[in-house]
């Protein structure tokens, strides 16, 4: 029987690690009303990774009906209508002040990262889907990181990663992200590019079976700089970038005018687009999948999607946040999953 | 009977001026293709403000069952089916060569404009619709312009003049146009910022008729310069403005991150946006109407639209320019002379 015909036969749906972030973030709410879908569970078995007490706490105040299960390192999850989860907390660390960055979470965010990725390098878990985290809690708790990418990276000792985030028909890798317009065209280098270039070609790849992904390219500049006229960011650094790309054998466009090609990605005449800053690609994601966006981080040894929203400290218990893009994490992390078992 | 009322009686049909722009662009092309379609002449009575020949030329070429009619001055658009045109080059200027910059494109596309603004101004057009022009050519016939605006603001004495772009559920104002991301943070200024708030308002209140227009402000930097940490954009010189424009009584948002603005626009949470730059407004405008987006000059003391597309000379000649824009464009001048009548 040819590996195609295997996909046929039915397999044990993949075990997802969910880690839960900020203990005093949204983390555990969208956590919670996520794994109150049966839908979820159709689709995976997850474990949730983080603090028994805070799923145990909100589990009930939002009076979910929901059994938490207590895990340990080699269970594989039970059954449906109940929250496994794997506390990897050593002494109790004592209530986390909510809706504030504290020290206590920040350790705690990151104990529970570390848990994950040791589990899933150990094969016993199959993706990890991360909740939102607090850069300045993990700071003070010693883990000098601006964010999971980067922690993440270390862990596993990998040297080229990136975000894509995907929403609806897009899929876009990000050669900036969180840097001021003032000093974006400065953060451009051709390397950069390429290096963005490269992971969304190697994601499309890896993770969506494209074997020749066609990668549209974002012009920094309107009208895409207009020979010139507008910018010369496109013929100093994009240009040469698709060039350099295109020697590599990756079906990589020229800088486009960014106004028409997230357009054309949603029509399908790309494959994957490598966008040059932040709201760049963003607005477009947001304008189709709305609330419904999931990050992929590209170039780990492991599967790893994540909530597309921060730690949202300002409506911690309030009851009112949106599981919408976890669940979108979590669907994507067992799709990825699936595919690579 | 109250003006309200009034609406209701059957009211003679618009009179537009569409002027032909660069003879040697693809105006002539996409105005004969409009002027085929039944839909728009039950709309408005339009008149073709160009060259006779060229529109002959273009009928015969594009074999389209219309009759070219030569009107004056003071006529009255006759019947549909019929292309009025109003020839107001005095003498023949030879032929254009098509798909080229030349002076005396430059001249025409010049002459006809004059003849539509001082029509407007004489009360014989209701709104003119504008084909598009060729900047380098207009320059080489002595009228240093950057485009159709600046040219419109001056033969009007109009001293504050924008353009708003309409596609779809959004309207949007742009703070800057063609300006390179490096030269951006540069060229806001609160001043420049407070004028685009003050026509948006100045917009929505005389042409769409809304009372207290809700403007939304987008931000320039990620997440709206996260309290100064990707940016001090907004604090220097937005903030202000939007401070500005509401002490001026109008409804003003303070800058909001631009991924999340534009889909609360669509939402119909605000009635237009302020956009710092071509991109951030453009992007969104072309992902919900792709092909069908309206520039709607504000501040002059006459209605006039325009297509959102070029003279795009590399495509003159092979019958596939697309008249959509110019289609809405004729739509929305002839919505907005019927709301002023």
């Amino acid at each position: 029987m040819s590996e195609r015909g295997n996909s046929q036969i039915k397999k044990a749906k993949p075990i997802l690690g969910i880690t839960m972030g900020d203990p005093a973030g949204i983390g555990p709410e969208v956590i919670a009303k996520a794994l109150a879908m049966p839908a979820v569970h159709r689709l995976c078995r997850p474990i949730v990774i983080g603090s028994l007490p805070v799923m145990d706490q909100i589990v009930l105040r939002l009076r979910l009906p929901l059994t938490i299960v207590r895990v340990s390192d080699h269970d594989v999850p039970a059954h449906s209508g109940s929250v496994c989860v794997l506390d990897p907390l050593d002494r109790p660390l004592g209530k986390f002040p909510l809706g504030a960055v504290s020290e206590k979470s920040g350790a705690a965010s990151v104990a529970f990262i570390l848990k994950a990725v040791h589990l899933t390098q150990a094969g016993c878990l199959d993706a990890i889907v991360t909740g939102p985290i607090n850069k300045e809690a993990i700071n003070l708790a010693g883990y000098h990181y601006p964010g999971h990418t980067e922690l993440l990276a270390d862990l596993t000792k990998s040297k080229e990663v990136g975000m894509m985030i995907l929403g609806g028909p897009l899929k876009i890798m990000f050669v900036t992200t969180h840097v001021a317009i003032r000093h974006l065209p400065d953060s451009l280098s051709a390397n950069g590019i390429v290096r963005s270039i490269r992971l969304a070609d190697r994601a499309m790849k890896a993770y969506f079976g494209v074997a020749k992904p066609r990668i549209g390219i974002a012009a920094l500049n309107p009208h895409g700089g207009e020979g010139g006229l507008f910018g010369e960011d496109e013929r100093r650094n994009i240009l040469p970038a698709a060039r350099r790309a295109r020697r590599m054998g990756i079906n990589a466009s020229n800088p486009l005018p960014a106004d028409t090609l997230f357009g054309k990605a949603v029509r399908g005449e790309f494959d994957a687009v490598v966008a040059m800053y932040h709201d760049q690609g963003l607005i477009p994601l947001k304008m189709v999948a709305f609330g419904e966006c999931v990050n992929l981080t590209v170039g780990l040894p492991i599967i790893r999607t994540s909530v597309d929203h921060g730690t949202a400290y300002d409506i911690v218990g309030k009851d009112v946040a949106d599981c919408g893009s976890l669940v979108e994490a979590i669907k994507m992390a067992a799709r990825l999953a699936g595919k690579h078992a």
